[in-house]
């Protein structure tokens, strides 16, 4: 069962146990454009603490660097090395994991965050943002050359997805041999600031439905996420803690890695999810309201 | 085991056998826009031997009417009422299963055989080919107002699929109470002239995942299609025999509603796919080489 944090004892010990402390973002920190209550405190106690802070998004619409602009926008403090999106850690996967050869390609279903991780690690890629393939014209496949160096097919949010992209995607798969394919995430649903939309997930649900294949997936919950930080970053998982509002994304992605868990209740989980008969089976090992609770310790 | 038709005597017993025929069109009349050979003296040989003939395809791109059209391109002699289509059906599902009240509206992922068919059974709806929802221009769910007066969405195939249908398609389901979800048909591919492409159920896809739901499918295998065809025609299931290319789709709809089933391999399926180690689990009563062969009763 998770354990309630409720009083001042309760944070201070927790901020002693864990050296590094990684944070989901939307539903944590910020709620679309607007700040959660205390969030800012709480990060200035943890660094005046010397706790090592990395945010970890799933977000691959922005690239690192364009995401900075979202925390200087909001005033939280962050360099951009302590952030590490799923367009970023898809990007260093296909470069360092799967070793992509210099002539080969990737096929972008996605956004510029994508194309910007993937250019700075150096990997060549078609599709994306191309007004070629953004397009609601009719696709046909007798217009369509295949081309054969594509051997990776990188999906992610995109709210231009249409036909075109989504056949080109398909003939990558099924026709291009030992062709790999990746998704930045999974999650099914993406908060927008005025309520929820498809997610990622819902972006390459088409292609793993028509191609009978399931993709890599590099963000939150899979542990893909974590080498990625792991290889920038080192850190001893058994100081630190996933702070998230997701139990099937923070939260499970906090035991996959081995490290410890700290749920708020700020984003999407309802205590209905964790208390009751429907309870979920993810289970933190901490629950706290909010992450501006920490400003208990403040005397 | 499926008994493989290869003599004249075979094919005799066959006709006799059965009453009504009904035939998948796409890879056992056509190929894209080549006649099977053969096709039409077979259709014939029913016609002149009293047989009653029915078309049934899961293609909801195409109105009834307009499918039509395609017979006639062909010369494959039919009338609308022998035509069954996944559009059709959904639009009689509506109309006489569901029942929708005359003031209530379906939000429709589709094209214009989708529209053509709901206006014919007189349901209303919106979405479909409207210029507002096909279109690449960023949604917002701030610019969009809820019909309350959507109690189901229809999704079938639809080459201009986007973020702003699928995003407003996923605000009925979530949030108009009892709207319900429907499609035409979950195949995972469409034949096209030049190749496979993404098919209805891919379109689909994404509001099964970011939902969580799954439609009422109407198309083959679904029984629906079968309901609809029995309201209109009268046939014994004992005496008829399905005629399709796809295990998964036309067989497997022939087993649903109790009817004798033959396999053509001018399709989908492969010899690989009915013998040996990896052969599906469906398994026709038939298997024939292509419809032509029909031919060799004749004298």
């Amino acid at each position: 069962m998770a354990k309630r944090l409720t009083q001042r004892e309760h944070y201070d010990t927790l901020i002693n146990q864990y050296d590094t402390w990684m944070f989901d973002c939307d539903g944590v920190l910020w709620r679309g454009d607007h700040l959660i209550d205390g969030a800012l405190e709480a990060l200035s106690i943890l660094r005046e603490r010397g706790k090592r802070i990395i945010f970890v998004t799933n977000n691959a619409s922005k690239s690192r660097r364009s995401y900075k602009g979202k925390f200087d926008q909001l005033g939280v403090e962050a360099r951009v090395e302590e952030i590490f999106g799923s367009a970023y850690a898809s990007a260093v996967y296909i470069s360092s994991v799967m070793k992509i050869p210099k002539d080969k390609k990737v096929y972008v279903i996605g956004m510029t965050g994508i194309e910007e991780e993937l250019r700075e690690e150096g990997v060549s890629f078609i599709g994306g943002t191309d007004p070629a393939d953004n397009t609601l014209e009719p696709f046909s496949l007798a217009n369509f050359t295949l081309d054969p160096d594509v051997s990776a097919v990188l999906c992610g949010l995109d709210v231009q997805i249409n036909y075109t992209k989504l056949s080109k995607a398909f003939q990558y798969l099924t026709r291009n041999p030992g062709c790999q394919f990746l998704a930045t995430n999974e999650d099914s649903t993406y908060p927008s600031a005025d309520g929820l939309l498809p997610g990622a997930g819902a972006i390459s649900a088409p292609l793993r439905f028509a191609t009978e294949r399931e993709p890599i997936s590099i963000g939150k919950p899979a542990k893909t996420m974590l080498d990625c930080i792991q290889a920038k970053i080192h850190f001893d998982p058994k100081r630190t803690i996933m702070i998230g509002d997701r139990l099937n994304t923070d939260i499970l992605f906090g035991h996959a890695g081995g490290l410890a868990t700290l749920l708020v209740m700020t984003g999407i989980t309802l205590e209905a999810d964790i208390t009751g008969p429907n309870a979920s089976a993810i289970v933190p090992d901490y629950v706290t309201a909010s992450i501006g609770d920490l400003r208990a310790v403040k005397p």
